[in-house]
């Protein structure tokens, strides 16, 4: 099976963190060479990499600087509080909740608290990485022969191993990618690795998936999550609301990849991010409409769970 | 009251009938001079004008080659039938056939053709230009003191010209408009032309609707419309059907400005014109993404007359 970049955009080597640069994708394949904890928090402000690769990044993050000196039980928890402050709509805290426990009851306990920190870590990430190869497979099961699949942004590799999965299945299916505007994610990441993953994709504007819908183009949503809540609602790249809206008025299955948590009891409780507005205005750092001209981007927005026809859930290896 | 370049793109003056280039606004307000039916059709196709403009520019054509020798009534006929070929989903046809059927009664009675047919276009365009700032009024009278209004691609001046007298009678308004993927119309036509008419406009992506609608952030919509069915269903740019559909979930009003018409019976006899797929992968005749990828790009879609809340109408002169 085809395995993208984008399914595990970071990884730790020696002391220093290697983080996919996905704002260059599919361009170039760069890594970000990250050394300490001040260039961890930069790349996730950045939007240099997004959801799983924040995660990853987070977690690694507290590997960074353990053969610092000094208080290390108080050194997590600043680093915890760091990555907590870093963006609103992210769940964080719960993992670097578990990350400043471990560390708190090792110094308790008067163990090692850099090896429980880095023992925890690594093993967080085996077990993602299992866990995650997993829902590749419930994702290609998900896919029928026939599809006509859209979907929204990006899910972070998982969507083109499920597709090169299912197409070594020998089933047919076609994708249609939404632009994913600003940040063109669809247009960019999407197609690319749907692609790489010799599936076939068609690239559309956001405001097709209406007509693609009510014409019977696409018979089924395959969406990610940033975030859920304990109700079920999510949180995800705008523009996710309304494709679950239109996909219940044409009667289309959404299926959601989600990562529940009980951090939150419903959406209205997740705090959405308003990314500056300059954010539509330009695109590549480049303007692309006159001065004077006032833009406004929410970054995400929160589909509730009445719209969402199957979530195949990944736990975050809480 | 403002009055927007775009509310009347085409004037003749003379021999030549002066096209605004719809493409090159805000940044250029330029004129493209058509001389003969040939260029009449070049701006049509690679749409340097749209909707209203290319009435205007059919409806003038038949004047430019009017001091032509020979059989005038065989002339208008292949003038109107190279018109309605132009692009599918207009219906030219109903226009130029009123045009076809004064020739062919000048020429049945001994008139002059070419008298009737100048005189049948500029009585035409005069009571047309009547109703339209009739129009504008019923808009404005639409808004209300308070109001959070959406729309979408771009309305040929008559939304700005409303919200400039809506300003007048002392209402205050805040606009949203969308981008407008792939040519971006709202971005830039509605965006300045909103400015111009110094209201107070927003610009999000196409994919931020539903989630300003749940918000409460917009309380009404306001559309275009390129085409209308016997039965209230209208062809808009792509996009108005998913925001249609939006507005009924969040019982949002959905006004649309309309040019009703007996030549189709409902929504699904209106051919939708495909346009190509390289649209959505280019921007400004710049290469967005890489080779290999495939767009799609219809370029309307339909909404039923039942997601429409009322219909401010106009009649094309007919």
């Amino acid at each position: 099976m085809f395995e993208s970049p984008l399914f595990w955009p970071a990884h730790i080597k020696g002391n220093t963190l290697y983080v996919l640069d996905e704002t260059l994708v599919p361009s170039k394949i760069k890594y970000i060479p990250v050394r300490n904890v001040k260039g961890a928090l930069a790349v996730i402000r950045d939007m240099k990499t997004r959801a799983f690769g924040q995660f990853l990044v987070v977690l690694n993050a507290f590997l960074l600087e353990l053969g610092h000196k000094g208080d290390l039980l108080a050194y997590v928890q600043k680093v915890a509080e760091q990555l907590n402050d870093s963006r609103p709509t992210f769940p964080f805290a719960e993992v670097t909740g578990i990350i400043v426990g471990v560390a708190h009851k090792a110094k308790a306990n008067g163990a090692d608290v850099r090896t429980a920190v880095t023992k925890t870590v690594e093993g967080f990430l085996a077990g993602i990485r299992g866990r995650r190869l997993e829902r590749v497979r419930q994702i290609a099961e998900s896919m029928k022969d026939g599809d006509r699949i859209l979907t929204h942004c990006n899910v972070s590799g998982e969507l083109a191993m499920a597709a090169s999965l299912a197409l070594a299945q020998g089933k047919k299916i076609k994708f249609y990618a939404t632009e994913t505007r600003p940040y063109m994610q669809g247009a960019k990441l999407t197609i690319w690795e749907l692609t790489q993953a010799k599936a076939q994709v068609i690239l559309v504007a956001d405001n097709a998936a209406g007509a693609l819908m009510a014409e019977g183009m696409v018979n089924k949503v395959i969406i990610g999550s940033d975030r859920s809540a304990a109700n079920g609602d999510i949180a995800n790249k705008i523009g996710s609301y309304q494709i679950a809206v239109l996909a219940k008025e044409f009667n289309i299955p959404l299926i959601v990849l989600t990562q529940p948590s009980k951090g939150v009891a419903e959406g209205e409780d997740m705090p959405i991010e308003q990314r500056s507005g300059m954010e539509v205005i330009q695109y590549e750092r480049k303007r692309l409409f006159p001065a004077g001209v006032v833009g406004f981007y929410p970054g995400f927005d929160v589909v509730p769970h009445q719209y969402i026809t199957k979530a195949i859930a990944i736990h975050a290896g809480l």
